[in-house]
């Protein structure tokens, strides 16, 4: 494994002085969460996304609904989930239906009189989901959107959510550059990726944070490519995109590397794809906004002349899921703040030549931002 | 690696004989899906799970909308999967959006005058999604639901799928017999677990069909526990259920084994577990509800006196999707056909003692069903 540029950051132990680290999170979670549904004047709020049922409760079962009033939380799970639901929920009454959660939290919101109002996700219950969720509740309870309530608060991580992203970066780190040195002429992409989620998993992961990228020579120019059985050949461009879930928050980076030694052509596209990422990395600041990180990124590509070749956005808030808030994309006016963490990716995909991705995760930080994945990010050639 | 009772069967080459194995499947599937439509006088279909529209057009990324009409299929994706949907995409139009899916897709069905009427899928489209794609395609056009007119296509595998899921199979069960070797005292759930992972991945799969379950003693108990960092001790149970994803297809497997001599109580129960399964296979034919295949394990579980530990059903659909239909649960009246893929897996769960559970994937054949898993069923010690 060679290296060439300059040699990546070191990774210094993680802080954020300003951030209250002795907070007990998830009554403050819910507290925010109540001061947000009393500015829409709603009642109560109807969870239905699985995530932000664990973000406010700790339940991480598959089957879920958590309603929050003013003066308690109520989760609705099923009784396969009763010793589970026992050991995990902070801060909610637990109660293990059985005619269905839809049935029963509908039931439990009719029996509540004091609720006549109840805030809900349009964007995450299903046109049925609603229907079964209105008539079980009853003619007296207006729904209305919860203008994404919850996920506005998990946009923001506390110290402890940033600790542990912080490992789950470090742990992808790790993973990416023990990695490398099996990437050789002759080993399949499917191959690095099963390696990729083995050495994950032996590192702690519950498991990738999505399907695992490895696209190889052309292939490598399809942003979202699964991994195949093609075998890597010498002189040719191999993406790597991957991340990993600890403790129920993701990871998620991307390098792409060469092998063999990389002629001037690849080099000079590389070296546009770092410099779109420093540039917007540079832009990250409180009060910044989103779209000022993706018009840097954006800009520095057009003024290598590939900003045809750029076709996606710069990056995504990252949390719990994968894709979070804010969005970061051409003209997001979503405003930076502290806590906030975000990838950074540029790209740039050319048609039977091939795709340069470098993605990172960064912490908005009082000043500016700190990197959490810190693996090398110059032009490896293996 | 010690076994206890009897052999497993063996694997036998695949066959059905009466299913028409000639058939291009992708038009096939859409002709069936048009005389749905006409069935209920829908004009055109919006079809919005991935999954469906994998099913009908063979593109596998991760945005998508098809519309499929009386003489037209027409894929929505976005610019990420230009290069993609052109190698996947076979019986459809693809048109790459750049004003989000819903807006096009909805402005598409605006122009096309003949469509007035459109079926589209109220349990999987959110009311957000619903009110974006309703208002671009404007007042002209009437909403129904298509009462899972393509989930109930899938339903029945043809033989290309049962091949493919005969695989999936296969590559299960290899990773299970091959696991078996590294399970003893000492090593983590979370190690065992990657270590399944791993050999699914080496065997080929895209990845895991689920998050692989691997509890042991006590968290046995509980049906769908995530692998923690536990140490598998002496004389305990352990349950390991996992799936792999082979060319899309799912497959799902549990076997429970102990570690050391098991005590006459374990295998009591296990036999009665084992029994309620022989019993629920026994009831699988043509014609038969899968309501009566959820009877014959529960009654079975009922004799032995442990009815009150089995608190879920007992099986579910298996294809593209790790549960689909049928539904193997009480009282579900769906009647059983040639070429349905389902799970058999009874199960029971002592708190503070653990849980027992076997699961099998079955093929229902012309006269009865087929095993497609098949490692070793008796009770394990290992």
């Amino acid at each position: 494994m060679k290296q060439t540029r300059e040699k990546g950051p070191r990774k210094r132990p993680f802080s954020i002085s300003s951030l209250d680290p002795s907070s007990a999170p998830r009554k403050l979670r819910l507290a925010r969460l109540r001061a947000k549904l009393a500015d829409q004047r709603a009642d109560a709020i109807f969870v239905s996304s699985l995530h932000n049922v664990s973000y406010l409760c700790g339940f991480t079962g598959s089957a879920a609904a958590l309603v929050v009033d003013e003066a308690s939380a109520t989760l609705f799970t099923d009784s396969r989930y009763t010793f589970q639901a026992a050991e995990e929920v902070r801060g909610a009454r637990v109660r293990i239906t059985k005619k269905g959660l839809l049935a029963e939290a509908g039931a439990y919101l009719r029996s509540r009189r004091a609720i006549r109002r109840i805030a809900y996700s349009e964007a995450q219950l299903a046109v049925a989901q609603h229907h079964a969720l209105r008539k079980a509740a009853g003619a007296g309870v207006r729904w209305v959107d919860d203008g994404n309530a919850v996920e506005f608060l998990r946009i923001v991580k506390d110290v402890g959510e940033i600790a542990i992203m912080a490992d789950a970066a470090t742990l992808i780190d790790s993973v990416v550059r023990a990695v490398y040195k099996q990437i050789k002429p002759g080993i399949s992409e499917l191959d690095i990726a099963a390696e990729i989620d083995y050495q994950m998993r032996r590192k702690g992961a519950a498991g990738p944070s999505f399907e695992t990228i490895v696209a190889s020579g052309e292939r490598s120019a399809w942003p979202h490519a699964r991994p195949t059985n093609r075998r890597l050949g010498k002189n040719e461009l191999v993406l790597l995109d991957q991340g990993a879930i600890l403790r129920g928050y993701c990871s998620d980076i991307t390098r792409t590397v060469f092998l063999g030694e990389s002629p001037q052509r690849v080099r000079r596209l590389y070296h546009a794809v770092w410099e779109a990422q420093q540039a917007a990395k540079g832009a990250i600041r409180p009060g910044a906004t989103a779209g000022d990180v993706d018009q840097a990124a954006r800009r520095a590509l057009e003024r290598a002349k590939l900003g045809p070749y750029f076709m996606h956005s710069t990056g995504h808030g990252l949390g719990l899921e994968v894709h979070e808030g804010p969005r970061v994309g051409k003209g997001s006016t979503a405003v930076l703040q502290e806590g906030m963490v975000i990838t950074v990716e540029p790209g740039i995909y050319l048609e039977g030549f091939g795709g340069i991705r470098i993605e990172d995760d960064v912490v908005v930080t009082r000043n500016g931002y700190r990197d959490l994945t810190t693996a090398p990010r110059e032009l490896l050639e293996l």
